[in-house]
C-alpha cells in the first residue's frame, strides 16, 4: 500500500505537551472498517505509469546498463534538471525499477536492465512509448467513449489504416508501437509452439513483421512472411532486412477484408480479431481456414477476457478497443473457441503467452 | 498480477495435433528469471485510474447506493452506451469497486459505498474529479518538467492564486478539489488531536474551510476559522454556512506572504509548506510561532517523503509539486522537524493521518 507506516508517536508526544503546559482529556480514537486505501491507490496509479514513461523517454535504463551512476552524473547524462532529479530517481527506486546503493549511486534492477535498456534484444520500451504517446491521450476521453459507444482516437482509429498510413511519421510511430506490443507474445509463440512439425508460417496483419521475425530467427527451417496492406511493405522489408531474414521472409500484399489470405502451414492472427466486429471476425477465421494446408494450424492471440469476466486487464483492454475501434472488443476463450469450431477448426487449445496475451490454437483437419 | 492464470492445455493439445496429422519434435520451453510483469503493471496502471475517474464522473456509485441494479438499468441510469457498458462494470468488479451477484446485478463494495456515493458525508469523489481534471493533464508533461525544472500547470500553477481565482469557474473547481483532498486528513486530525485542551483553531490557507469545519463539527467547544486571500471569502462563508457553523467559524482575510497570521491556540498549515521554497517555509513557520498562544500548537501536514526516501507516494507527490509549483516539493519529517525547531517549536511529533498525509505537531513553549 501507499500509506506510510503508522506510529503513535504523535499522540504520545501531544500527551507530553499537555502535561507540560495545558489541560484536557484524551483524544478520541477513530478507526474505519472500510478504508479508502484501494480508492486512493487506483486514483493515483497514473502517476506510476507516467514516472515509468518518462524514465523510458529519458533513456535512464540504457544509461545505467553499464554501471551505476551517482545522482549528478545520471541527471546530467539523462538531461534532467537538478530540481526534480533526486525525487525522480528515488521514486524509480521506490517502485522497484532502480536500486540505490550505500554510496547513493543508482543502478538498474534485473527486469529494467533486461527489458528497458534500448541496446538489449528484449527491449520493450517501444510499448511504453506507444502507451504514452497514444493511449494516455485516448484514455483521457474514456467517459465520452462510454457515453457514446464511439471510438475516441479520431482519424487515427485502429482499423482506419489508410489514415494511419497516409503520413509517414504517424505510420512509423504506429508500426513501432505494434512491434513493441507484439514482441513478448512473438517470443513466447516462437518458444512454445511446436514449429518443428511445420515448414511455412505467415503472419496476418503483420505490420513491421515482428512476429515472423521472432519465429524465424529461432527456427531456421521455417520460411514464410507477413501479410498486410501494400503501404506497410517498405517498413516490413526494412525490418526483416535489419534482422537478416530477407532470404526466408517475404511480404504478401493484400487487404484481408477483400482478398483471400495467402497459403501456409501456419497462419498467425495476433491482435487482429479484437479490432473488428463479430461478422468480420468470422469472415477472417473462414478465410484462414480456407488458406491453410491440411493439418495446418491457426494461431489467434489477443488480450483475452477471462471466461469468468473477473480479471481486470482483459476487461480494460476491451475498453481500450472501445476507445480505439468502431466495432472491436476483447472476447473470451470460450467465445473464440466457438467461432473457430464454426469455421471448421478442431483440437482447439488455449495457450497463455505470459505477457497479458493468450493464444487460441486450432487445427485444420486432414480429411 | 494482471497476467491470466496459466494452463498448459495449449502445448498438450498441440502435441495431440501432431500425433494425428504431422511430424516434428517437442517445443523448446523458455522461462525468464526476470519477467516484465512489474513493468507492464506500471505501464498500464493509468487505465485503472481512468476507469475509476469515469465511474465517479458518471456517478455509478451513487446510483448503486440504494440497491443493486442489473446491467441494462444501471447503464441507462448512468447514461452509458450499451457497447462498452458490460466491460466497464465488469472491470469495476475486477478491480474491487463493484460486486456482481449471481443474478448479474451490480452493487457497491463497502469502500466505494462509503467514499464514492455523492450523498454520503465521507464522499471523496471530488478528489478523484480533481485528479482527473487537473493532474491527469499536468502529468502528461512530466518529462518536460524533469528536463526544465519548471512547473507545467501554466497560468494556473498552485501558488499563482490571483490567476487561479480570476475566473469563478476555475476558482470553484480548484477550491472543491482542495476540499476533497483535505477531507480525510481533516477528519483524522479532528479525531486524533487532543482538541479538548484548546479553545481556538485557525486554518492557514483554508480555501473553502474544509479543515476547520471538520474539526469544529466534532468539537463543539472550539471556535476560530480560516485564513486565506480575500478572493476566497465568499466560498468559505458559503461552505461554513452550509455546514451550520457560521456562529463559530469566521474568515480571516490576508496574504500569508506579506501579513502576520491571526492569533489562535492552534494553527493548522495543511498542504501549504509543500507549495513553497525553503525560505518561504521558514518565513511561514516563524509567523505561526509569532501568532500562537503560549503552549499553543502548530499542526503542519503534507504528503511527506519518508525519511529513508523509499516510499513511492511521497516521492511521486514531490514530483507533483514540481509540476504544480515554481519552488515547491515534499519534504521529510526530519527536515520539517529541524525547521520547526529553528522557528522555536518544541516537543515535535509526527502523526500519520491514514490517507497519505502525515502531520508534524509542534508546541510553542510557555516560557
Amino acid at each position: 500500500m501507499l500509506t506510510i507506516d503508522h506510529t503513535r508517536a504523535g499522540a504520545r508526544l501531544a500527551d507530553e505537551g499537555r502535561t507540560a503546559c495545558s489541560g484536557g482529556g484524551a483524544a478520541a480514537l477513530h478507526t474505519d472498517a472500510a478504508t479508502p486505501d484501494r480508492i486512493l491507490e487506483a486514483g493515483y496509479a497514473f502517476w506510476r505509469s507516467k514516472l515509468l514513461f518518462s524514465a523510458v523517454e529519458l533513456d535512464v535504463f540504457t544509461l545505467l546498463a553499464e554501471a551505476p551512476l551517482d545522482l549528478d552524473t545520471l541527471a546530467a547524462r539523462a538531461g534532467i534538471h537538478r530540481r526534480g532529479a533526486r525525487d525522480f530517481f528515488d521514486a524509480l527506486v521506490a517502485l522497484g525499477f532502480l536500486r540505490r546503493d550505500g554510496a547513493g549511486r543508482y543502478g538498474n534492477q534485473p527486469d529494467s536492465n533486461r527489458y528497458l535498456d534500448r541496446d538489449k534484444p528484449a527491449y520493450i520500451g517501444g510499448l511504453l512509448l506507444h502507451l504514452n504517446a497514444r493511449h494516455y491521450r485516448n484514455w483521457g476521453l474514456l467517459t465520452q467513449a462510454l457515453r457514446t459507444g464511439m471510438p475516441q482516437s479520431g482519424a487515427l482509429a485502429t482499423g482506419s489504416y489508410p489514415a494511419l498510413y497516409a503520413d509517414s511519421a504517424t505510420q512509423e510511430l504506429f508500426l513501432r508501437g505494434m512491434s513493441a506490443g507484439s514482441l513478448l507474445a512473438a517470443r513466447a509463440l516462437a518458444a512454445k509452439f511446436p514449429w518443428q512439425r511445420y515448414r511455412t508460417v505467415i503472419d496476418i496483419g503483420t505490420a513491421e513483421g515482428c512476429v515472423p521475425v521472432e519465429i524465424a530467427r529461432m527456427h531456421p527451417h521455417l520460411a514464410g512472411g507477413g501479410f498486410d496492406l501494400p503501404a506497410v511493405e517498405p517498413a516490413f522489408l526494412a525490418y526483416v532486412h535489419d534482422h537478416g531474414l530477407s532470404d526466408r521472409l517475404r511480404f504478401y500484399a493484400g487487404d484481408f477484408l477483400r482478398d483471400p489470405l495467402p497459403h501456409a502451414d501456419v497462419l498467425v492472427m495476433g491482435r487482429i480479431l479484437h479490432n473488428w466486429d463479430l461478422p468480420t471476425r468470422k469472415l477472417l477465421l473462414g478465410k484462414a481456414h480456407q488458406a491453410l494446408s491440411p493439418a495446418g494450424a491457426l494461431i489467434v492471440y489477443d488480450p483475452l477476457v477471462d471466461d469468468g469476466r473477473m480479471t481486470a486487464h482483459g476487461l480494460l483492454s476491451s475498453l481500450n478497443m472501445l476507445l480505439e475501434t468502431a466495432g472491436g472488443s476483447e472476447y473470451t476463450a470460450n467465445e473464440c473457441r466457438q467461432w473457430m469450431e464454426d469455421a471448421g477448426f478442431t483440437e482447439i487449445s488455449v495457450q497463455p503467452l505470459g505477457d497479458m496475451h493468450s493464444a487460441l490454437i486450432g487445427i485444420k483437419p486432414c480429411e
